[in-house]
């Protein structure tokens, strides 16, 4: 490449978080970086977009420089309007995150890191996740790296259509980590219970919880080579189609009755 | 099956929609019926859940009759709340929709309505999304035969493990409707573009805006389908591992520097 690649950063802890700023800088040593992300928190919208409020756009600073442009919605709504209507041009990459928090088996499809990068690849894109397995530690060293190794491979061999990567990386220095592991989406999930509260006007409301259900054991999974300190990248696609299904269900024979 | 079926229906365009009401007599015909939606429109929010707000319940009445319960949140987190917090038992069935408006190719990755079925599947519960493909026609004759037909085959047949359906019915009355044709996800997506404006204080916003790309000809494609006046049924997953791609991703050989 003759000139630097162009890379748009953006998250969905929004654009003041620690994990932006650290793709950001990650970023900035192999190209041209812009940022565009939200204004606030946006942890767990799914792949949402904003389509009966306007969306406002402002710049932001970052120790008194100008860092991105903020965005008043969804980090599908950041990738849209940042290419379409901020940027003049077509990035050749999109990066998201460092999210805090792990992005893998059923959780993936709750993420707004994730469809950042999702809305990349439909746009055509070459596009990236990142997210941090963990809340509280948060030594985004092994993540930065693993992000520039990414991206710089991706930029080299472009994806298939309709395919994104999403990198889980456990919160560890670099030469902490164990290595790089291909993964496919595991089906743990969240087996999850409300706590029913009454709050001080005497109304009852309800909070989300759960515990998390370990269901896979086998090594190619996200969560399996996570817990063994292995960073986890995991191809994703957004055709939903179960497609070995199809067969079985054409011979259910639906017919409507008239 | 002894005793009636239990059912669950929800939707995201509110618990006071057109659709749900003829989703809810549709479904009243095969089983016994119990409505948890949002307490207003919730479209395009993908797959939201509500992290770090409270949720609360209220119960509705429509035609002077108990109706359902509404809930101030997404259609995933009508799902999760109305199985673990409202109802006592696990349904046999999860029903989502009638959608007004298509939920197909690239589109099915922002659907509440989809939403809501894939979080029934994610808990083991057969669900199905049925959605009008049309935003202006409300004919739901045929859509609510088509969410009998489909409903009594999905209790029968039952579904296997991470797959939900996900159904487009043309806004037709059921003798006008072409057939049933089990499709695959097309590829075709909105061409996005932003209207900027400028607001009576001279702030500048945006709308999103955009074209439908269709990108698919094949007959077993969703759009396809929908567009020779057939019902269009197509079995999606939660997994979006891109598979075929994993062996071509790991002769990457991605190493990281140390």
């Amino acid at each position: 490449m003759s000139e630097q690649p162009k890379i748009l950063v953006t998250n969905d802890d929004g654009i003041y978080s620690p994990g932006i700023k650290a793709l950001f800088l990650a970023m900035k040593e192999i190209g041209e970086v812009y940022v565009v992300a939200p204004d606030s928190e946006k942890s767990a919208v799914g792949h949402a977009i904003t389509l009966s409020d306007p969306l406002r756009v402002h710049k932001v600073e970052r120790n008194n420089a100008f860092f991105g442009w903020a965005v008043n919605g969804t980090p599908a709504d950041c990738v849209k309007l940042g290419v379409k209507a901020i940027l003049e041009f077509t990035p050749d990459l999109i990066v998201s995150g460092i999210n805090l928090g792990s992005n893998t088996a059923t959780n993936v499809i709750y993420s707004g890191t994730v469809s950042a990068a999702t809305e990349g690849a439909i746009m055509g894109i070459p596009s990236i996740a990142f997210s941090l397995t963990s809340f509280t530690t948060r030594d985004f060293s092994g993540a930065a790296a693993v992000a520039k190794t990414l991206a710089k491979k991706v930029l080299e061999h472009g994806l298939p259509e309709g395919t994104l990567l999403s990198a889980n990386i456990p919160p560890l220095p670099p030469e902490k980590l164990a290595g790089i592991k291909i993964t496919r989406q595991g089906r743990g999930r969240y087996e999850e219970s409300f706590e029913k509260r009454v709050d001080p006007t005497n109304r009852t409301y309800y909070w989300l919880g759960g515990t998390k259900l370990i269901l896979d054991t086998d090594d190619d999974v996200d969560e399996v080579a996570i817990s063994k300190n292995y960073v986890s990248v995991t191809p994703l696609k957004f055709d939903l189609t179960n497609r070995p299904f199809i067969s079985k269900l054409k011979e259910w024979n639906i017919s409507l009755d008239k």
